[in-house]
């Protein structure tokens, strides 16, 4: 069930940009698709794109108002029910990233029967799954891997993705989480899913396909993430990985929510390619991919120069820098 | 939310004993639970322990009915119905290991609504977890791992909570799955759990405990299974297993479901040390747990000798030999 492009991004009154994370992200990625965003009095968030209310969103063009802010507890303020019904009743979809179902508040869900809306909470999949069967599939897919959850992985897929495509190959990017599912328009929250279908939700996600197609899949925390690592490993084995790209924070000590210090990138490499080779014996890395946000850029230069000799990969930050060594090195790598 | 014994044991119509495999899981290690057994006509299972209907399961003294079954699909069919509303208003609380949940079905829900009764669906936990801490706590915990599914590790680890009790240890029998929860009468369904919580609920289900307490938790799936993998690696690093006793059934050549070969019991220890060091570094092997079934005495015999030279762990049987010698190597390992 595809979310339906044009967006009309509904901020609420959200303290700040953090909580706007989301709605940031798919700026970022899509802006022709983000007509316009709509705030409460109150809001601290700015996307900068023009402000608008429903109508005049509708008007632009939107389709579907985005819910693409984050608050305490996840939940849907009572005051924002109001816009939502306010939209649907102007003929758009809603799409939430929020933990409360649209469909759970009944001016919302009455709404929505009323005037036959689709209401998509992506953190929710209403899809239903089969267990993984771990059959190799035709097509090819890469992975983003990290040391750690929040190190640049839907990032890195997307940089990856768009470099792919103006490389002339035939790559699509496959959303592991909320904002990515935004910004594609389809794609399945994995660490949502019943524990039992996490490999088979991800062989769902990306299906066999022509032997050219890349399938450029979100990584989600880390195999050495000690909340999180089960999600890491299903999705390892359903993505049948033909290649990886560890993504890395260098400054960071601690993983993210625990104790636990990070691994190195050898070990991540090690490790995924062992766990890996289960369902495709030829996993194999092309890339390491840094966010050196914290560094100085001649310190950053000097950082991936090394992290490049040390694993004979090419390494950068595709944010500062781009992603384009490592599609030379992808392309490289399975030619002929 | 504790399952009241005893139990009447219900089979409904199922057509075979395989249907009923959850029941005889309950009779074989709870026996004194099991007052009975209600069959409906044409009932192909029986656990050879007496046929009761309601009234003499509730004058047996019987407080819950335990629909132990499993037929195509998961579902409850309508004629079984009738049999639950008599148990709930003749006073039981009524468990269920099926898909359908209890409270879906409308008359069933009264019924429980109306006598104050506990319905219990042990594939759907209503407990809400927090994600996994990976923080040491307190108390020991050994888990049973596996080569593949179904190969002996809910009979392991509930032959090692008798063992470790008849050699004086505290020892206490961790359920993940529904036989185990019915036999426990308390635990979680761990596949079933959303994949962001695999590790927090197994930190929930053992919690931290006395130094000399262990938590005898039941595995599931196995790091090498490309459908389940996930789950175990979530099981592994919650249990912060302090030992592990490997499972593996000889005669089996491939995975169960799956195309995939057996991994070796020597690549199971290997990954399950190097992953499970995650949240405990000190994790170590303490036995191997194989299915002998297939096989003649002798060639078990010495099927269990050259398995446990190569290792250099006690290997047995469960079933046919016990399991006093992994606990013994157990003691030893962990004295002073």
């Amino acid at each position: 069930m595809k979310i339906q492009a044009p967006y009309l991004m509904f901020l609420g009154d959200v303290p700040d940009q953090l909580a706007a994370k989301t709605a940031h992200g798919i700026v970022d990625w899509r802006r022709e698709w983000c007509v316009g965003q709509m705030r409460l009095p109150g809001c601290g968030a700015d996307l900068s794109i023009p402000d608008m209310d429903i109508v005049e969103g509708r008007e632009a063009g939107a389709k579907t108002l985005v819910v693409g802010v984050a608050n305490a507890g996840g939940v849907l303020p009572d005051h924002w029910t109001a816009a939502i019904v306010e939209a649907i009743e102007a003929g758009m979809d809603v799409a939430s990233g929020l933990h409360t179902r649209l469909g759970s508040v009944p001016e919302i869900a009455e709404a929505a029967e009323r005037m036959g809306a689709k209401l998509h909470d992506v953190r929710h999949s209403t899809q239903r799954f089969a267990t993984g069967k771990g059959t190799k599939r035709s097509g090819k897919r890469i992975l983003t891997v990290g040391t750690d959850c929040s190190v640049g992985k839907k990032y890195t897929a997307l940089a990856l993705e768009k470099a792919m495509r103006d490389a002339g190959m035939d790559a699509d990017f496959c959303p592991t989480g909320q904002t990515g599912i935004f910004i594609a328009g389809r794609g399945v929250a994995i660490d949502a899913v019943v524990a039992d279908f996490i490999s088979g939700a991800v062989e769902w996600l990306a299906p066999e396909a022509d032997p050219n197609h890349w399938d450029v899949i979100e990584g989600q925390g880390s195999l050495f993430h000690p909340s999180f690592a089960g999600v890491s490993l299903g999705l390892l084995h359903g993505a049948q990985a033909d290649a990886f790209v560890v993504c890395h924070e260098p400054t960071r000590t601690n993983m993210r929510g625990v104790q636990h210090k990070l691994p190195t990138i050898q070990e991540v490499i090690d490790l995924t390619i062992r766990c890996g080779s289960l369902t495709n014996p030829a996993i194999r890395p092309v890339g390491i991919a840094v966010n050196t946000h914290a560094l100085g850029e001649a310190e950053a230069r000097d950082y991936l120069a090394k992290v490049s000799a040390d694993h004979g990969l090419p390494a950068s930050d595709p944010v500062r820098f781009g992603v384009e060594e490592i599609v030379a090195r992808l392309k490289e790598s399975f030619a002929g």
